[in-house]
Parts: structure tokens; C-alpha cells; sequence
């Protein structure tokens, strides 16, 4: 099923009426508001998805007797005046998305007609059931229409107001109109009325609706419609509901006047992050109105605008890597509030709240490694990266006897890494496009080349670069992606021992020859990848884990191997895991991939299921004792303002429940059986799946523009080919996207390249047919 | 009035029972728990805080006739049945700090009494509105006590139970159990108890209560109570009460177990920011439960537990600087759930979404520089910094034609500055304390030394450092701060000449006989804050500012003044408002204190208000020209995966017009006439105020312990007169923290301290008589 666009049409106003409750007159302000619009010799159309009651009472019917002619259209009716959850039992029940391709299809109709006003009618309060049970408030959410609340007049009536458009303003949606009765015994239009305009929402109050005749009256019902004429007549006429009705005009001209002089706005002022400005125009950026679960809403981006202004785009970049739980997840919304509506903020050093002991609980839990004790909070990868490296630097220094104050101290590390962008950080990556030009930037390391993993033509294959064969061997051809992982075998294999062998000459040479020290390996387990989304041989990263571990001697001559394993050896082990970390790659660490337990650990991205910045630096006790001393400047003084904020950690709790549950749950079955049929697994071989089907990467590693790919986790990586060395430079990658970016029937893609490669990235939620249509389309642009 | 502390005790479980709506139920569902308590040999006690309605069928009433004899009590009683804010007008009103310090009152007079159980009942809906007008949600927030919500089993219930739990929930409250009768038609509880089954909360559904017999009766008072008696007898008896009722005696009871463990796990599993832990013990960790306005609700720190275990305690550092408008406020809360709701995060590079624009329009207009045009957005303001000196030193390389891969380039700046904790940026301060351990540091630059402003025996003056006095003059004394900011008439006096003269003798030798160069130049305008609130002579700054961008040629031998002033001239001037920026020296930027134009600008702590992090730097369009070429490797390549997130961006646009509503309301206006009063200043002197009173700075700076004090928008700082050259180690200011710590009778007070200097920082809408308060402790402890 195709997801739909949020709703946004030039030629026709169309809102949402939701009420505060039920029974507050949703259909009668309806009536008024559609009755105004015919009188201003305008066309105004009412749209009842889903109606309950009796057939002739439904609220359709009403606009057809009332409504002064304006269309009406019921989508689904069902007979009891009971919530639809409950109706549509004895029913046969549309799907929430057939429903909302219904609204979308029927509306966008009415904009090519000559419907100038549309009302999308609710049944009961914001979040009565529908036919399905989700929350009408979550079910008609990704349309994000404007929405017009009608409040409750009566008893209770301010308080159910206002949670109701506070339900509603946490999912996002903009209330743009209030309306409600006026009462003049509880007078909750003042009150509301206030409120409201403290907001700057118009809150328009209309007389109270003629009372129902006695039911022992013989002319009931003719007394009942001449009395509802006269009201309609007059409340359609109030001055303020012709100024209610002009100014949503207004708005929804503004609203899209404000969409499109954005890009240009945006070029004006907005220094973008990554990005070379010469030659960028305004037409190349992306205007986004909302996003829902996997989808953008991107304005400007329909072929023709037949089907409105907005069309859903899948974020196939996950948002640079962050997103989890899907965009504008109500749970994560409420996660964030309550943590804000409890803290706000607390300064952290000297004190602990719930939200960080909870979450530093949770994610030594999630990590699993016993050589873990201690949680540093940080905002992003980065800066989080800065604390392991002055971690790691300050354990090697201290065990060895360096004064670094005197001497350069050196990481250890693989090249094409790339650990964030503060200074300190990008020293720890080899001179490259990233870090070359920044002047401070002084790479302090030695990086290795490594042998790569890949698909090719069909076949997994570890491919050794050209000038290491003589030192790594040649290549090698594996039958399954769980094969490249089953380190058990491969350790015994002559591979490890040439990595080994290779490994240790060239830390000999380096630290003998070349007289450098190093102060910590860090690696960014199984893929690099803002370096290029390269996957490197995790036996190679294994193995140099193993030699500096196993040869401490290489580092200072009377070090010898740990005897307990909690304790580091040769070099603190740093794992980059910003990116790959947290289920990523359908684990919860990547560092279980190579069965290795580091002595540091970074983790940010998903750790708040992709909504706000948050980091953590997980290290040993041993490490966190190296700056244990009588003074206080021997201490990590490190720390930033927001330091374990409680909205960030409320969120990443709730994230990391929720990622572990799906984890346990079956929810990844079906990929887990797709990769586990295709390969020819023995007991031994470790589980290794993608959301990407194993077909679609034979047929794209055949396919001949296709140089290579891989697939592992949410994160599907396709290398084209390309002028040799182009790296970073190269353009063959942005034919692909520019494919992708037009889309198909369905949605468009959003993507990023880097260089010649072109990757795709789901959340860990997304649905199975988004990523099928995704597959059709790769497969119809490249095989 | 003195604030409350949130509501917990060890002997007495209270809650406050909330209504999804109006006559829902809550008296009964009161009374059914209450009568249940009752039953089981504990005593149960009912407080009405606000009671509407006509007496003889008051709530306590009821609880009386039917409670089982428990306690009932009634604070205010209205006789209108209408909202308590329309029944109030007529009767004398509580002020809602009364109101709240009357419930603690009673309820800790319970706890010391044998009443195990209470139960504190609001009227109407959760947002319905207190005698005030305020909404219960908000009103009764400070007491956070754990909540009974009683769902609305009728029609539309389903609807309007959930938005109410979501108010609440928003509000930081702690939602620990849901009522409902059930209603066989509409099976709300089914939905419901899924609902919250789903979140862990337990349900319990109750028979409805009998219907209210016929009026006609003549013995339907008897009848209705017989009825009510048998119904309260079976109810009170039903398992699924008396579990939920040993599910709240074991939840207040892990609570209070899970707050005393908390600073042992803490202890455990934190590595804390800035933080020497040796010697540091679990008992030196406070416990924040959570925080209301100015008030952390901190856990252990009453002296006897009379009043409850928690105790709210003043947030005297403002969260590390960062608090603006008070924590939990639920403005803040919606904006970030807003965000939260409409995208989630959405990837920036190459995107635009109304958030990130928004701020960008409204910032640039709040600093008001004619240079700035462009907003690059980062995560903190050490990343915020990196980004700046990234920028500064491209444009002073690429106009002087410096190969900074080859030379070392460096900054200007003051002695005691403080930019952040990444390594790039702590590169920019000189050795010290805070970075001088830190392996991979390596101070670039030359940092001056300069006189300080402060208040010294309650004359306000500008001290030159001894070893200065020789170039620089000896000390001055002003009549008022104002007159120190004077630099109109200032710039024409010979202590402007001799700064002038200083700087740039010292620049010339630096650069011609040390051959030094340099790329920017960056100061913290008016107070260099971690380096131990310094507050800087302004003329000097001014000076230092003036001399650069008149002098290029200092700097490269053919380089002259910039002509049209948008161009920088001589270095980029940089400036780190951090902490100075947006109202936190009461001004919408410290900058204008100096009246000088940075070239580049960053922005952080308070631009979110004080909820979650966020940074901005601003730069001129030459600036942001300099990056770009025909090469993606010129253009700066920074960027974080949550760069301009939607939360922040949103929260940041409000709390910029919130504090610049306040700028202009005449919110301040209190401390501004105070300030005034006591300056002699002329038409010409500028504006200069704080929070803090002209008296208190006087009264303590006369003080024997005290060496000197300042006092400049939401800042004070009190220096404390301690052995020569003790620095960051000193601990004289300890002593006065102690006894802040242990407060008085209202609060006590949560303090930081940098070296001998105690400083209080208030958020923007701290209430006077807090401040008030904290002035007569610091009295009683120093004067």
C-alpha cells in the first residue's frame, strides 16, 4: 500500500475537525462553517471518513439537509453509536491505510474539481478509536491536515479542551482553529477564548444551538429543521466566522507562499553542515514539512501536483544514520515531554536523576561486556569520541611512563575511519578530504589498509587489496555472509595467520624504526563509514585487536600481556560504535560481530531511536582508576552544559526498550529467514540478516553498473563503478540518486552518496513493503 | 512564601486522585479506596484542597458518610457548582502558593499522625482551573505527587482518559494507577486497560455505582444511601482494590528505596563531568527527583524528615548556566514534543525544515549584527567554538596566504578564557588546570592578561594586575557600573590610550620578534566564566578589538583596514557568548556591552532556554565566502548526525521570543529601577542591571570574608578572600557553599564554586522573593 502525502492542496482549503469530546457539535460547527462558504458563493465539501449511528442520524446526512448545498461524502458507515473500534467488529474494516489513501484520493479529487473547502469530520474526541483501534489522532497523523477544534462548552469542558489540543499538538499537528458554544452559565469561551489567544489561535464562539423539541410534539421534527435553518442562517452569517473563514484562506495561502520562498530563505541564511554552497542552488534543497515514520513530507517534490503539494519521501539515509523508531513517534514525543515536564534540564556533576542512572543501567545491560562500569554522557559522536581518546591516551600514558606534554602520542587505527569532526577527533583519521584542509587538523596515527568484504557478481568475497597480497594472501570467496563471520573457523585459518603476522611486523617497524608511540586502537567495528561505507574483513579487525592485546611488548618493552581479562592490554581498545552500534546492524554492539570486548565504547545515533543528541562513553573500571589521584586536575575534566540531559536519556531508555523488545520479539523474522534460507548455514555460522533481501543483492552485484555490494542490518551499501580514484570526488553514485530521488509511483527516495557508493538505511520499524517498492525501484534503475 | 517541596513519605502514601473529566467518578473511586484502607485496620484520610458545589453535598461530605471513618478534611470550600476560578470570584482567594503549602501542611501532619493513606481529590478535568485560574495540572505540579486518574467510562471516555493522561504525563507526573467503572455498552475499560496494560500502569475496573433513585420517592434519601452502603461494602472488598492497594504501598515504598540506593549506583556507574572522583563518596551526590521552576527537588537533604523526604532546593548555578526559563516548564515541554511529534529529527545536509529557519530569522534578528548573515548549527558550545575557530582561521589563511599544514597558526585571546572541552577548542585557551593533562593539548596562541572589573568595599572599580600597572596606569574607581560600560566617554581617556598602546606593542613583538601568526581573534565578551567569572574591564576588550581591526598590517605586512565595515580586518573577531548571550548578562547579546560587531558569533545555554542542547555560530557572508571554490574539500566539512534538530530548533524559537517578551514587558523592570536608582548616571551611562541587588553587592562587599563581588543580569559572583595563588584548588569559597547547602528555613541552595569564588546564577524569571531569600542567607552567611 502506497503511503500518503500529507494533505496540501493551492485550489482547496482542507482541514480536520476534531473534537474535544464527543458530543461537543463537531457536525453542527461543520454546518456552520460549510453553510458560510456556500453563501459566499463558494464550493464546500464535508467528508465523514468513518460514521457510527443510526443511518439516518449520520452527520453526513445533516450537512446534506443544512449544509446549503455543500457536497458530502461518507467513506465507511456503520450502524451503532458506539466508538468505530467497536461498530466495525460485525464490519468489513478498511485498513488505516486504505482509509487514509481514501481521504487522500477523495480530497485531492475535490482540489481538481471546483471544491474550494474541504472538512475532514472525526468521530468522537481526539483520540476516539477508529475502525482498527489506533487512535484517530495516530491514524489520520500522517496526513497532518490543519486542524479545526471544536471545544467542549460544557462542565469540564475547558479541561477536555485543552488536553485535547495538547493530544494533538504532541503528534505534531497545528491547530489553526478553536470553536465552541457559548454558555453563559460556565463561560468556558472566556476562559478558552484566553488561552487560545495567548497562543495566537483564533477562537471563534457561536450561539448554542436550538434545543431539541419535546419528543411528545406531533411537529417534533419539522419544529426541529425550521429551528436548526434559522440557526444556520444566522451563525453562518456571524462576522466572526466570515473572519475565521478569510483568515484560513490566508493560512493556507501563507502556508504554502512560506514553502516556497524556503529554499530560497534557507540559501540566504543556513550554513549547511557538509556542504560545498558554490553552485549549490536554492532548488537543490529539500523542503521538508513534517516526516512520519519512514517518510519525509517534501514539498514541491510532485510531478504535476495533481496529488497535492506534498509527497511522501522515504529517508533513506535514516536521517544520517540516527534514525530507529520512525519519524515522529508518538511514544518518543511523550518520552521527551515527560522527561521535560519533570527536569527540564538538571546540571549533572555532584548529582543523578532517574533518567541517566536508568539509562546507564539499560545500556550496560544492552552492551554485555563485563569489562564495562562506567557511563560518560556526552552530546554526539564526536565529542564523545574526544573522551575516549583522552581516556585511552591518559591509560597508555600513565601504565607507560610517557610525558605526552614532550612527546607525540599516536592512535593506532584502520585508514577511511572517521570519528567526527572536533579537531581532536579528526586527528585520530589519516590526511584525507574530511580533515586535509582544516588547519589545525595534525593526523597523529598509523592507519592500516585492510581487506574488504563484498558481493560480487553473486558471491561474497574478502578482497585483499593488490599491494598487501604478498603480506594478507589472496582473495577469498565465502558462501554466506555468516561465513565471513564465523570467526570460530577462520582463526584457525592461514588468513589469520598472515593478518597476525602482517599486523605485528608493521607495529615492530613503526614503533622500532620509525620511533612513534601509540596510545589506543580505535576501531569502528565491521563498517567504516563515513568513510565510505567500507566493510572491512572483521577476522582482519579481530586479528589486530588479538596482536596488540596478545603483544604488549610492542608497545613498551617490559609490558606483558594482562592476566586478567578485565584488565587492558598492549593498548585500551577504543570501538567507535556511533554508527554501527544499538541494533544498526541487527545486533545490539557490532563489537559482538568480531567477539570482542573493547575497553572503551562510543555510542550515539540510535541510542535515542533518532530523535534527539545524545552520546555515551562506556569504559572499564581500570580506565576510569587511571584518573583516580589526590588532585583534582588529574581527573577527566570534561563536560558540556546539557551533560546527561533528561530528555535525552528518557528518550533512550524508552528507545532501548523498545529496540530490545522488537529484537526478542520476532518482529525481524522474516528477514532473520530470508538470510538464514539463503545461506548454507551450519550450527556453528552466527546469524547474520538484513532488512535487505538476499535476492536483491544477488541481482545488483550482477547488475553491470554495479561494481559491488553489501547488505547488514538496516544498511544496504551498492558501489558503482567508476574513473578510477575518483574517492570522494566521484559522480557515479549521483546518477542513481538523482533516480531515486524521482521516485515511482509511490513515494521518492531521499539518499546520500559518498563517492562512488550509493547506500540505502532504514530505521529498525520500517515497513516490508516500503522497502519491497524501495528493492523494485533499485532493481528497474540498475539490473 | 516559601516554595514546597515535592510530596513523599515514608509513612504515609499520598496521591492525588485526577478526572479524566467532570463527574467522573473521582469522590466515589475516593471513597472505595479510602473505605477499603479503612477496612483493612490502616487509616485513610481525604483532603479536598478546593471544593465547589453546595455544602451539604461537598465532596469530604460524602467521604465522611461513607468513608469508613476516614479522615476528611476540606480546605476551601465555594458554593457554586462551576470551576473553581468563576466560584472564586465572589470569596477570597488562595494564592496558589498558599494553597500548596496548606496541602503539605496537612499531609505532613498526616504522616506524623497514624494516617497511612490519603488521598488529595481535584476538581473537575486535570486542566480544569484552580481558584486562580491556573490549571490544576500545572498548579499542583511543585507537590508532583503520584497520581490516581479516574478514567470516563461513557461515550467519548476512551478519548478523553487518554489526553488527560497525556497532560499529566507532560507535566512530568507520575500516573501510578487508572479507575474506571465499567460500562458494558461502551467496554471503555477494555480499550483502556489495553491501553495502559501497555505501559505498565495497572487498570482497575470498579461496578458502576447505583443509580441516584427517583426523585418522587419520598424515601429516596434512604433508599440512596442504603444503596450507596452496599455498593461501598461490596466495592471496597474487590480483589482487584485490594491488590492495586498493595501495589501502591509497594510502589511508595520503592520509591523511596530506588531514591536511597541511587547515589550508591551512581556511584557505581557514573563517570561524572569535571569530576575528581577520588575521594568523592556516594553521600556527596544529590539526589534530584525532579525540578520545578528555580527548584530541584532534591532527596536525603531535610534535616528531620517532618516535612517529607523531599526538600526543593534552589538551582543557585542554573544548571551549569543554562536555565532561562525554568525547569518543567510545560511551554517548553509541548514546543519540544511539537517537534518531536511533526518530524522526529530530519536529516539538514541539503535539507530545510521550519524549525531550523525559523530560529535562524529570529536569532539573527536578536543579535542584531549587520555583519552576520549565515547560521551554521552544532550540538554545545565546544562544538559551536570548533566550528568558529574553523572558520576564523580559514579566512585569515586564505586572505594572508598561510599554508597552515606547514605553519603554526595561532589565536589572540585573553588569559583565564574557556571555550569547551574538545580538544580544538581548549587549544584556544593557555595552559591550565583544565587542559594542561590532557595528552593530545597543545595551547596555540598568546592570551593577555587585562584588569578586571568588581566591587571592592562598595566602590565599584577596575583593578590593574601589578605587573601591568606600568603600562596599562594604576587602578580606577567609578561611580557606578554603569560608568564602566561608559565607553563613549571612556574610549577618550588615556587608560584608552594605554591599552591601546599595550596591545599593540605586544602584538608587534609576538608576531616580528617571535615570529608568531595569527588567525583569530576570541574573546568571551564582558565575563570569561570557567575561567573563574572574570569579569573584564570592557575598555579593554573594546581596545583589544579596536587595535586589531585598525592595525591588519600587525598581522601581515600588507594588509590594510577593511573599508566598508562588513569586511573583518585584520583577524576575524570572535566572539563566545556561550554563556554571556541572550539575557544572561540581561541583555539580548553581551556584544553590545562592548559595542562591537563580531565577524563570527556562538550561541548556546540559555538559546534553548535550559532544556536540551543546542548551539549556533553565526558568521559574517565574507566569512562564509571564503569556503567557497569549485572543490568539495574547501567547503567546511563539518556537520553532526543531529545538526538543527527539530526539538531544539522549536524550543530555542520559543524561549527567543519568551525572554525577548520579557526584554520588553517590563518583566524586569523591578531590578531596573533598582539599578537605576542607585547610579548616578547620566543621560548617556548604559543600562546596566541585574537580578540582584545594589544593596546586597554593596552590604557583602564590605564583608570581612569577602575580597570583592559583581553582580551583572543573572550573574553574581563573590570572591572569597583565601591563601595567595590557591586558583582552582582553593576551597575558601567551600565554606560558604556548605551553608548554602544546608539552607534555611525555606530551601536550601545548590552552588558551584570555581577556585575562591562563589557564584549564584538565577534563570530569567526567577521570582523576586526566591531571590529575596537567597540574599538574606548569603547575609547571615557572610555579613
Amino acid at each position: 500500500m502506497a503511503p500518503v502525502g500529507s494533505g496540501l492542496w493551492r485550489t482547496l482549503r482542507a482541514h480536520q475537525v476534531y473534537g474535544a469530546n464527543t458530543d461537543v457539535g463537531k457536525t453542527i460547527v461543520s454546518t456552520v462553517l460549510c453553510n458560510a462558504v456556500q453563501r459566499q458563493k463558494q464550493r464546500a465539501a464535508f467528508l465523514k471518513p468513518v460514521s457510527t449511528g443510526a443511518l439516518d442520524d449520520a452527520d453526513n446526512r445533516h450537512l446534506e439537509r443544512y449544509g446549503a448545498g455543500a457536497l458530502t461524502k461518507c467513506l465507511y458507515q456503520f450502524d451503532e453509536p458506539v466508538s468505530p473500534h467497536l461498530a466495525a467488529k460485525s464490519k468489513t474494516i478498511p485498513r488505516d491505510e486504505d482509509l487514509l489513501a481514501s481521504i487522500h484520493q477523495t480530497l485531492s479529487g475535490w482540489a481538481r474539481s471546483d471544491i474550494d473547502f474541504a472538512l475532514v469530520e472525526t468521530a468522537g474526541g481526539v483520540h476516539s478509536p477508529g475502525p482498527n483501534g489506533n487512535s484517530q489522532a495516530d491514524l489520520y497523523r500522517p496526513l497532518r491536515l490543519p486542524i479545526v477544534l471544536v471545544a467542549d462548552s460544557r462542565l469540564g469542558g475547558i479541561s477536555s479542551s485543552i488536553s485535547a489540543y495538547e493530544s494533538l499538538l504532541i503528534r505534531g499537528y497545528d491547530v489553526q482553529s478553536v470553536l465552541l458554544f457559548r454558555d453563559e452559565y460556565y463561560q468556558n469561551h472566556e476562559y478558552i477564548g484566553d488561552y487560545f489567544r495567548n497562543k495566537s489561535i483564533p477562537l471563534v464562539h457561536l450561539p448554542a444551538p436550538p434545543a431539541k423539541p419535546s419528543q411528545t410534539d406531533p411537529d417534533a421534527q419539522q419544529r426541529d429543521e425550521e429551528a436548526m435553518l434559522a440557526y444556520y442562517g444566522q451563525a453562518s452569517r456571524e462576522s466572526e466566522i466570515l473572519r475565521l473563514l478569510e483568515e484560513m484562506t490566508i493560512k493556507n495561502k501563507q502556508r504554502i507562499e512560506r514553502l516556497e520562498e524556503m529554499t530560497d530563505r534557507a540559501q540566504e541564511l543556513i550554513w549547511y553542515p557538509f556542504t560545498q554552497h558554490r553552485g549549490m542552488q536554492a532548488k537543490d534543497i529539500t523542503v521538508i514539512d513534517s516526516a512520519h515514520d519512514d517518510y519525509f513530507h517534501t514539498f514541491g517534490s510532485s510531478g504535476t501536483n495533481q496529488e497535492g503539494e506534498l509527497r511522501p519521501t522515504f529517508d533513506g539515509s535514516a536521517s544520517w544514520w540516527t534514525q530507529g523508531l520512525g519519524h515522529g513517534n508518538p511514544e518518543l514525543s511523550l518520552s521527551a515531554a515527560y522527561a521535560a515536564g519533570r527536569y527540564g534540564h538538571v546540571m549533572f556533576a555532584g548529582t543523578v536523576h532517574e533518567p541517566a542512572l536508568s539509562l546507564a543501567e539499560s545500556l550496560l545491560k544492552t552492551l554485555d561486556n563485563p569489562r564495562f562500569s562506567k557511563v560518560f554522557y556526552t552530546d554526539n559522536g564526536s565529542t564523545g569520541m574526544e573522551v575516549a581518546i583522552k581516556m585511552g591516551l591518559r591509560a597508555a600514558c600513565d601504565r607507560y611512563g610517557w610525558d605526552a606534554s614532550q612527546e607525540k602520542i599516536n592512535i593506532l587505527g584502520l585508514k577511511g575511519s572517521y570519528h567526527g569532526d572536533t579537531i581532536g577527533v579528526m586527528d585520530c583519521s589519516e590526511p584525507s578530504t574530511y580533515n586535509k584542509k582544516v588547519e589545525w587538523y595534525r593526523g597523529r596515527g598509523h592507519w592500516f589498509d585492510f581487506p574488504l568484504v563484498k558481493m560480487v557478481d553473486g558471491q561474497w568475497k574478502v578482497e585483499v587489496p593488490a599491494e598487501l597480497q604478498e603480506d594478507l594472501g589472496p582473495d577469498a570467496e565465502f558462501s554466506s555472509l555468516g561465513s565471513v563471520f564465523d570467526l570460530n573457523s577462520r582463526l584457525d585459518s592461514d588468513a589469520s595467520q598472515r593478518y597476525k603476522k602482517y599486523i605485528h611486523r608493521t607495529i615492530k617497524d613503526l614503533v622500532e624504526t620509525h620511533g612513534m608511540k601509540f596510545g589506543a586502537l580505535i576501531l569502528e567495528p565491521v563498517i567504516l563509514g563515513a568513510g565510505g561505507m567500507l566493510f572491512c574483513d572483521p577476522l582482519f579487525q579481530r586479528c589486530l585487536t588479538d596482536v596488540v592485546r596478545e603483544h604488549p611488548e610492542l608497545f613498551s618493552p617490559n609490558a606483558t600481556p594482562a592476566k586478567t581479562s578485565p584488565s587492558w592490554s598492549g593498548l585500551p581498545v577504543v570501538f567507535d560504535e556511533v554508527f554501527t552500534g544499538l541494533y544498526r546492524l541487527g545486533r545490539p554492539t557490532s563489537a559482538s560481530f568480531l567477539d570482542v570486548h573493547p575497553d572503551i565504547a562510543v555510542n550515539a545515533k540510535l541510542l535515542t531511536g533518532g530523535l534527539i543528541p545524545l552520546c555515551t562513553t562506556v569504559a572499564s573500571q581500570e580506565i576510569f582508576d587511571t584518573f583516580s589521584s589526590p588532585e583534582k586536575s588529574d581527573a577527566l575534566l570534561h563536560g558540556h552544559s546539557y551533560t546527561a540531559h533528561a530528555s535525552g536519556c528518557t528518550v533512550a531508555v524508552d528507545s532501548l526498550r523498545a529496540m530490545s523488545k522488537m529484537d526478542k520479539d520476532g518482529s525481524w523474522d522474516g528477514y532473520r529467514a530470508d538470510w538464514q534460507n539463503t545461506t548454507s548455514s551450519t550450527a556453528s555460522t552466527p546469524e547474520v540478516w538484513s532488512v535487505w533481501s538476499n535476492g536483491l543483492l544477488k541481482d545488483l552485484s550482477c547488475a553491470e553498473p554495479v561494481e559491488s555490494v553489501f547488505a547488514i542490518g538496516t544498511v544496504l551499501s551498492i558501489s558503482l563503478r567508476d574513473a578510477e580514484g575518483a574517492g570522494y570526488n566521484s559522480t557515479a553514485a549521483k546518477g542513481l540518486q538523482q533516480k531515486l530521488a524521482a521516485g515511482g509511483d509511490q513515494f521518492n527516495v531521499h539518499s546520500r552518496v559518498l563517492g562512488n557508493v550509493l547506500y540505502l538505511m532504514s530505521s529498525v520499524t520500517s515497513k516490508p513493503e516500503s522497502l519491497q517498492e524501495l528493492e523494485s525501484l533499485l532493481r528497474s534503475a540498475l539490473v
